[in-house]
Parts: C-alpha cells; sequence; structure tokens
C-alpha cells in the first residue's frame, strides 16, 4: 500500500495538529520507522524514544507546544520530540561533534523548554515555570513533565511531587512506567506501581474515570459539572486516601495504555480542562515496535552499535581488532574478585549494575550488592552507614552524577572518616552524551575535602591496584575515578599490589621539561613523547595517581631540575590537580612556570572522547605543541592562563 | 516534695534501665528542668529537645542502646539523650569551644551511632547499619531512626524510604511530627499528616492498634499471632493502600501521643516485636514544658539568648550597645525593596525563612516568596524554572546545605545560564554548630563551575550592592555569599550602586607586602593594618570581591610592585580563592610568593566565631603575625605549605 509519508510533511507540531487523529497511527508507526533505522546507522538512546512515541504525538498534538511546555524528564526518550519538533532534517548529526545534541536542549530548539540529562529534575522545572507563567500574567499555559518510573525513585523528583502538590497550579505530571530505569527498576515505587497495575479496586477506578471522561467528549462543555461530580465522588469513595500520589496532593489518573494514540488524545485532551496539580500514570513498553529491544530493554536502552533494522543483528565494525578492556569491566571483575576474597565489601550502585559492570557481582554475590535506584545521595549514606559497621562499601556513581551526592560525601563520609570507596565511573569527558554528562568537575569538588583521598589510575593495573588498596584496613575515605571507555593494557589481571597513598609512579626521565598527569591522559602523555623524542626534545614524566595527597616529595625535588612543568588532566583545569601543584610552588615561593592542560572555564558540548579531547587541548597533538612552545625559546608573546587552555 | 533526685543517678542508659516504669514520668519532668536551666544560662536548640523528652527516655528505657543503634535526624533534638548517655556532667560545656558538640557525634560517645547535622540523613544510615549488622552476624540489632515532619520533605529521606521499604530489614522509622521545620512545615507531606490525624479513618484504625497492642502486653508472647492477625485484617481492610508510608512498603503505626510515656514504652516493646520496615508515627509539641516555647517555636528553636527560666524572658546582655546589623537583616530587607521595584524578583527557601529573613518578603509579598520546605535541589531547579521564564528567583540557602543542591547549579543553573542569584548565608565558619555547619567549601566549588559569577561582600553595603548588581538584565547565575552574624556599617541604607562584576575594591596603599582578601575577613585586615601601621609596616590591601571571574587586570599590576602577597578568605584554603590566584601567577611564569589564609585541610569544630578564627589562623593577629613572618626578613627556616595554613 503506497501510502503519503506524512512524517516528512510535519517540520514543526503546527504541521501534526493540522492533520486528522485517524492519521495519527501512521505518523506513530513512520516516527518509530524513522528513529529505528536513524539509530541503527547512528547508534544514541533507543528504548526509551521508542516507548514514548505515542505520548510524543499525542502531547504535540493535543498541546499549543512551544506556548505550552513541555518538560522531559532525563531527556533520552524525547528523540521522536526532536524530530517533530524541526530536527527531522539534522537528526542524522545527533551526539555527533557539532551536531545536535542527544538531549532536549532550550539553546537548541524553543520546543525543548528546558535542559535536562540527569534524572529526577523535570516536575521543579515544569513546577517553576508554572508558577513563572502564573506570575508573568500567562496563567494559561500548561506545563507538563513527563517522568519515567526510574527518575520518579530520585528524592529530587519527590520534593518536586511534594512542593508543587500542595499548590493550585495547573501542572501535569506524566508518569511513563515500564518498570525500567538502564536496568529494572528497584524498591518500593516500583512494586507500588506493579501492585496499582494489578489492583481491582485501581483497575475499577481507571474504567470509571474512562467512562466518565468519554460521555465528558461526547456531551460537551456541560459535562464538566459531570466530571466533577463524579470525581469528587470517587474520591471521597477510594481515591483521596488510597493513592501516594494523591497523598502528595496531585489527582490520580491512570494506569491507561501508552500505546494507545486514540486513548491518550481524548485523556489529555480532558486533562486539559481540569486545574491543579494532576498526575497520569501511563503504561508503556520500553522499546516497543523493535523486538529485540522489547526483549532486552537493558542491552538496548542505548543501541550497542549499528545494527540491522531487521533482525537487530550488530553489525561488527570492520576495522574490529581486540582492544583494551574497558575500564568498566576492569572495575567489574576487579570488584567480584576482591568481595570474594574480602566479605567486608559491599557494592552499592544508584541504578546503574549494568552501566559499571557491578552486575558480575550482583550474579555472584547478590547479598552483598544493592542496586538502591536513581538516588545518589541516599546511595553514599548507605554506604556510610555500612562503613559504620566495619563493613567497606564500593560505591561506584557516574562522576557526574556523584554532583547529587555532594554534601553527603563531605557530612557521612568523610567528617566520620569512614571507609567507603568512592569510585567514579565516566570521570573526565565521555563523549556524546556531552555537557551534562561530562565527569568533568570531580576532582577539583572532591580535592578540597579534608580527609578524603583523591586518585585516578593511568591503566587498567592501576585501577586494579587502587581498588585493592583502597579495600585495605583503615585507609578511610577513598576516591577513584576512571573514564569512560578502554584502557591500554591487554594482561592487566596481574598479582595485587597495594599502593602508597599520595606516592606518584616516574614514567619516564628527560632534561627539558617535566609533564605531571592525573589518570588515563599519562597515555597521551606517553604517545606524545615518542613524537617529541623524534623532534631531540626530551622530557621526564610522572604518573601523580592522587590528586590529594600531593606527592609533594616528589615536587620538592623537580625545582632543582626544571623551571616550568605541565599539568595534565581529564577535569576542568580551575581547582583540579594542577591547580593544587601551583597553590603548592606558590606557597613556597618557587618560580615555576606550570602550564595546566585539561578541560577550560566553559561548558563542553558532545562529540567523540577523542574530538573532545582536542577541543579541549589535551590530546596528544596539543600535548606536543604545548611542550613544543615552552621547550623552544623562540620569541614569542607571553602565555596567559587563556593561552594554556 | 522532696522527692530523690532520679536523673542524677542515670548516668547511662542502663542505669535508667534499673528504674521502675512508674518512676520514669518523674525521670522525664527532671530531664526537661535539666535540659530548660542548661539552655537557659547557655543557649543552643532549644525547642526539639523538649518535645522527645519522653520519647528519650522509652527508647533508652526499651532498647538496649548502644547495642541497639540510634540514628537521630538533624540531631538537634538529641540534648535529651546526651544527657542520658554519659554526658550530663558536661553538658554546661554543649557548643562552646573544646566543649561537647550540639549533634551526636560517633567520636564522642558510642551512643551516638552515626554523626549528623544535616536533615533527612538517618533513614539511609539507618538502614545501612541494619543491614551491615545482618552481614556481620547480628540480625538481632535493632535500628532505629528518629526524623521529624521537616526532614521527611528532604527528598534523601524519600530515597531511604523507597530502598528500605523494598527490603525484610529489621528497621524501625520513628517520624516525630511536630508540625514544623525551624518555621511551620510546608508542602503535601505536611498537609497530608495533619489530614491523618484528623481523620476518621485513622482514629478508628489507631484505636484498633491500641486495643490489640494493649491485649498482647497482657496475654504475652502468644499474643503475636493475634496481634499479627489483626494488623494483617486491618491491613488488607484499609492500610494497605490508604497509607503513604505503607505504599513506600513500611507497616504504619499511629499517630500517638509522643508526650505519654507509659504507652510509648508498652508501644515499641510491642514493635521490638515485630520484624521488617515499620514506621511510628508520633505527635509532639514542639517546645513542650516551656510555655514561651510552645506558644513560639520558631522563636524558641534555639533559645534566642540566656533567659529567664521562669517567665523566658530574655536576659539582656550587660555590654549590649548597638551594633551593626547582621548580614540576614541586610539580606531580608534589600530583598524586599529590591523585590518591591523589580516585579521579576521572586525568593525561594527551603524552610529557612526566619533564619535568612525571607519573612520581611514573604510578609509583604507572599504571592512572590516560596518556603518550598527542606529541599534544597528542588529549590534551585524550582528557581531554573522560573528564571527560564524571565523571572529573577533569589535563591537563599546555607553555605554548607548547598552542598546539597550542587548538582542542580551545574546541572540547572550554570549549563543554561539562568539568571539565578545563589545566596549561601552562613557562608564560613558558623560558630557553635561545628563541623557539618561551616559553610566552608562553597568558593571552592562554586568557583570551578563555568558560568557563574563568585562574589562574597566585605560589609553591609556591598551586600547590598551585589544583590542589587545581581538582579540587572542579564547577569547569568550569580552568586553571593556573605557569614552569619553582624557586619561592620551602621548606615549601609545607602543608594544602590551596580558592582562591575570581576572588579576588585582597593582599600588601602602600601610599599612592604599586598593582601587580597574575599569577604568579610577584609575587616580583620583593616584592624590589623592598624596595629602593622605603628609597627611601620606599610600594607596595600585590596578587596577582591569576586573569586570568579578574577580582576586579572589588578592581578597583572601586582608583580610590578610585589613579589609576596597574602590571601585571606574565610573558606577552605584548597581550592579557594586563594588557590585561583595561584593559579593565574603560575601559568604566567610570575615568581610571587603567596601565603594562602583561611581554613585549612581538616574539619573544625564548634566555638564562637573569633575563637574559629583564631584557630584557623586568620583573626586579625594571625594576620599581623603572616606579615610579620614575610615582611621582617629574618633568618628563618622556608615556609612550607604546612606554616601557611
Amino acid at each position: 500500500m503506497a501510502q503519503k509519508n506524512l512524517l516528512e510533511t510535519i517540520d514543526f507540531p503546527s504541521d501534526l495538529r493540522r492533520l486528522d487523529e485517524q492519521d495519527l497511527p501512521q505518523v506513530c508507526q513512520e516516527l518509530r520507522d524513522f528513529i529505528i533505522r536513524e539509530v541503527s546507522s547512528n547508534p544514541g538512546h533507543f528504548g526509551a524514544s521508542l516507548g514514548v512515541v505515542e505520548l510524543t504525538v499525542a502531547l504535540h498534538y493535543v498541546y499549543n507546544t512551544p506556548y505550552d511546555k513541555l518538560v522531559w524528564d532525563v531527556g533520552h526518550q524525547a528523540y521522536g520530540h526532536k524530530i517533530l519538533t524541526g530536527r527531522r532534517n539534522v537528526f542524522h548529526t545527533n551526539r555527533l561533534f557539532k551536531g545536535i545534541s542527544g538531549f532536549p536542549n532550550p539553546s537548541e530548539s524553543e520546543y525543548d523548554a528546558f535542559g535536562v540529562g540527569h534524572s529526577s529534575t523535570s516536575i521543579s522545572a515544569a513546577y517553576g515555570i508554572s508558577v513563572a507563567s502564573q506570575l508573568n500574567g500567562d496563567p494559561n499555559r500548561k506545563v507538563i513533565a513527563v517522568i519515567g518510573d526510574g527518575s520518579m525513585t530520585g528524592g529530587m523528583a519527590f520534593e518536586g511531587l511534594n512542593n508543587a502538590g500542595a499548590s493550585h497550579n495547573d501542572i501535569l505530571v506524566i508518569l511513563n512506567d515500564n518498570n525500567m530505569s538502564i536496568d529494572p527498576n528497584v524498591g518500593s515505587i516500583s512494586r507500588y506501581l506493579v501492585q496499582m497495575q494489578t489492583s481491582k479496586t485501581y483497575n475499577r477506578i481507571k474504567s470509571k474515570i474512562w467512562k466518565v471522561l468519554g460521555r465528558f467528549n461526547k456531551i460537551g462543555p456541560k459535562a464538566r459539572t459531570v466530571l466533577q461530580q463524579h470525581q469528587h465522588a470517587v474520591k471521597s469513595l477510594v481515591l483521596k486516601e488510597s493513592n501516594l500520589f494523591e497523598s502528595l496532593g496531585f489527582r490520580y489518573f491512570g494506569p491507561v495504555d501508552g500505546h494507545d494514540i486514540g486513548g491518550l488524545i481524548r485523556l489529555l485532551g480532558d486533562l486539559k480542562e481540569i486545574s491543579g496539580p494532576k498526575l497520569l500514570h501511563i503504561k508503556t513498553t520500553k522499546g516497543k515496535g523493535f523486538v529485540p529491544a522489547e526483549k532486552d530493554a537493558t542491552k538496548w536502552h542505548a543501541a550497542p552499535g549499528k545494527f540491522d533494522i531487521n533482525t537487530g543483528e550488530i553489525i561488527p565494525d570492520p576495522n574490529d581488532t581486540p582492544i583494551p578492556p574497558k575500564y568498566q569491566l576492569v572495575f567489574g571483575k576487579t570488584l567480584l574478585d576482591l568481595a570474594q576474597k574480602n566479605e567486608k565489601i559491599v557494592g552499592i550502585t544508584p541504578a546503574m549494575p549494568s552501566g559499571c559492570s557491578m552486575n558480575l557481582m550482583m550474579e555472584k554475590i547478590p547479598g552483598r550488592t544493592f542496586d538502591v535506584g536513581i538516588a545518589e545521595p541516599h546511595a553514599v549514606t548507605f554506604g556510610a552507614g555500612l562503613a559504620s559497621q566495619g563493613m567497606v562499601p564500593f560505591v561506584n556513581i557516574y562522576s557526574s552524577f556523584m554532583q547529587r551526592a555532594y554534601d553527603q560525601i563531605i557530612h557521612d563520609v568523610a567528617i566520620q572518616k569512614l571507609n567507603v570507596v568512592l569510585c567514579m565511573d565516566r570521570g573526565g569527558l565521555v563523549g556524546a552524551d556531552g555537557a551534562t554528562h561530562h565527569g568533568v568537575f570531580d576532582i577539583a569538588f572532591l580535592r578540597q575535602i579534608p580527609n578524603l583521598i583523591v586518585s585516578a589510575p593511568m591503566d587498567e593495573t592501576e585501577l586494579r591496584n587502587l581498588m585493592y588498596t583502597a579495600q585495605l584496613p583503615d585507609k578511610g575515605p577513598f576516591s577513584i575515578r576512571y573514564p569512560r571507555g578502554s584502557g591500554v593494557k591487554m594482561d592487566w589481571e596481574k598479582p595485587y599490589e597495594e599502593i602508597p597513598v599520595g606516592k606518584s609512579r616516574p614514567i619516564s626521565q628527560g632534561d627539558d621539561l617535566v609533564i605531571l598527569s592525573l589518570g588515563h591522559p599519562g597515555n597521551f602523555v606517553t604517545e606524545a613523547q615518542k613524537i617529541l623524542d623524534e623532534e631531540g626534545i626530551s622530557i621526564e614524566h610522572h604518573d601523580m595517581r592522587f590528586a590529594k595527597p600531593l606527592d609533594t616529595k616528589l615536587l620538592d625535588e623537580l625545582p632543582k631540575r626544571f623551571t616550568q612543568l605541565i599539568t595534565i588532566e581529564d577535569g576542568i583545569i580551575d581547582g583540579g590537580m594542577g591547580s593544587a601543584i601551583a597553590e603548592y610552588y606558590a606557597s613556597l615561593g618557587v618560580t615555576m612556570k606550570i602550564i595546566r592542560l585539561g578541560v577550560p572555564d566553559r561548558f563542553i558540548e558532545h562529540g567523540t572522547q577523542e574530538e573532545l579531547y582536542r577541543e579541549c587541548g589535551f590530546d596528544i597533538q596539543s600535548i606536543c605543541r604545548a611542550v613544543r612552545r615552552l621547550v623552544v625559546q623562540i620569541e614569542q608573546p607571553t602565555v596567559t592562563a587563556a593561552d594554556a587552555e
């Protein structure tokens, strides 16, 4: 059947709204096909967007976007939204360097009401937008937050509900319930939502609401009274005291089928007419419409590579040669191994067991592995509670999400000097996820905390040995950060060696200049050195290993032989390890010119990690340039801090 | 009636547990009188401890502390607990320099199971302790978290409930409901708790539970079956689907009278026999037993000074002379004034309207002032939502609590360059509240964030002008931090002047040395200068005003005239403003010896602010010493970074 392609006619939601309702199932199908096709050749987040195709179409059909404001929680489900709002033709640049962002971003489109990336922010932001609209004299503006059941476990979502629910603001929260975060969901909320759906009471209420809403649509405006009366009756009967969300001041509707486009459109149309805080609970299937993704939603949360859109088979990279293991795998295997030897070790992850490879321990030692849901503050303090009783928790949190637990690190771990091992996965520039996800602040925000050890391994063996060291008795609060992706060593599974805390590691000796690196970028230095050697430039290189405590013994020796040094770290320059070294020399009054390489003082967008290292000026070539500038004493203008970046 | 004083016989809970139950009301009365007497002469937190006298006695009577673990949320209600656990005779040193802490602290007593100070951590910590006990082979250890209804609005408490509620762990959460944080409570939870108490259903359930528990006590162990049957019946009838906490997997009991010591003891005894996660909801009166505090719980949250224990009249300080206004009052008055002129201004506070003086705006412009409850992450993102629509929110959060919103500052404010004004009250050393409350990390943790302006006023007029500047169009994310307590100017209400962002302010000219200060400690420099002038030492002093952006124009000029400088800030030295200056000069390769004064790399305990400035080495005399050491070029060993601290 050679139907006209409708999606191609939709540049903006106004085009969508011109279509007949009966055309919408076709739009949904085309949108879903489009997403599958695009992601199959340019991998990105996947399952979540497929799950909300109908919701996305319904929202833009019913609401007057961009005047009405749509806030997507996390935002990796917003591909359909992007395609319908002016970005269909550039969608092939999704997550690529200089291309469109994988998350909603107001600087990209006026349809992206609020920037997102981390979870559980949407209700707070939507409530803020709603209050502003009221104050600005736009009381009729509708504000909708779409939040997954995974994000609903984040405490911030609860804070938002608690605050907005006590207001009279016209805000709609759509709970997109697929019983998944990236991994299957955990915790009471998750269990509660499953119960709700299977409970007879709820199904009864649901059908009553549907009936009355149906009636409402047929008999027009006067029906509002009927609706209100009915709702009132239902409410005083069961709803009011029987629902978590009603307890928090939200009128609850659902659960309903999130893949029934007609039903959604009727329901949203009706909800537009009901004032005050409302929550609509929809049930969806993550990966809907792509069978492999429906079957294994964790694997297909993001597409695991380019794939065949018919079979889901991953298309192997033609250049696929054996590469060193990912730091993630090294973490997972080492944690399991250490936990098998030390029964005090506990693993804690906030909803990232497969992402950080803690699933390896979870499978073998489930009793000592805890997925606490998307709840970073809780994860750290839960770990502190365990440590207060002599356990050694490894709390693995992606670096940028560790920002959520900053107070807990200070207040619950560091003040009490508890043996919590904070493992920051995705430390440094992460690549395609972009500005919200780069883990670039951790060295600086941890370095200032008393009692805390701040370390980063240069390779897999070092990660392994830092983990080994951290679980030895009485090490106190210990942080280890490592990047997303592969290291450099194939043969990393060597016998454990304790690493002396605060001790650097000499990599090479040299005369012209000294480079002090922290973590994985030390390997860039090693590569740069090969190039510079050819040019007759001799550099000395030390892997600092620790941003805190600093190896002051090494630092005290260097001025005897050098007057210039370069620091390099995969993190923000201001306040980082290079800053610690500058502090130290300034205190001594030692003359040492220090060029700090790392992430400059601006937010870095998305791209491959290699592209971003170059953009920030600490890839191999940039290191060579920085060295040449210092060593080759040609006449040149004074280097300023801005140049150093 | 010359009764024997019982409290004097109780050194530890074991002594308490030897008493007859009928003696406990007398113990409660004596404990209450003791607290009132002590706090009347040595002011500290007050209302919360009076409210939980009966609960405190009951807990230590029923549970086997310190084997059983008691976690007090926030901890300012734990005075009674401290007095009963070995600290009665040192309680007069409460909150004083080198005295006992105002909060539970495991390094002070084994009865303090977990260190606290910030709100909403208790459930997470208690769950961690419970899991550890299980893993350690102590499954019979009881773990109790006591949390106020105010703390329950913090998202972290919800995360803890969500996680612990899905477990089978034997954990008891006691919800101490007095409908207050420091100010009256807000939000849906608060409304919900009030509803629960007035609802017929709940009163019915409550009396049923009481009845069955009464029966249980009388007929002994066999009654457990009866109890369980009954509970099951109640549960399937109403409770299970009708209660917020049951939704989260906790068995709910209450509400009950928290001042009925006999009732509490019976109930806790019974709850000890019920396994799994449980929540007991008790109703108490903040300030119970001291009429003025019962009448005005906000005023008496902490005692407002020494007072007459009969009348509650505040005893005036004999040295009371007019002093400059507190920064808090300047903030409150200025915010109101600016908000009256600029209708885009909105005030947001997480449960601290009276503490930060936002109550002044709240009274006059309630529609634009929002107390969002104890919910710092939400507060900041709610502000970002408002700012995304053109409003200018002033979000006032105590510096140490701002650590809770660190991710939201980066993710929701800074990345989007939104005009949110982050006002950090209690920046720097706060005094008697101690380690958990010192706001010493903010300069360092904010300075590394791109797009953010980081400022601190040296006096009241500067605060006023920074606030004025921050609300001018298109300033972007703007932070202002100022200390607890009085400034230095009586006549601060001058016409507003815009402060150029990144521009320092010269305070004095000199030849021997230059001092760069940030914020209030600039006044210590002014005082030190008077002393040094007499000694013939001539210092130059600049008030930097901004830690970011730095006044590089000034910094570029200084090396022409000086080779040594001192920086001073009321914050952690590592990573702070002094570090920024060291970074800058190191990048240029300029020789400049920099001694950084501020808070050293350790957690600072409690004391008066003056005592702590001295302890940290940046009070007036310490500044003089640091200057002399540099200027008077006597033979001396090299100054190391450690000396500089």
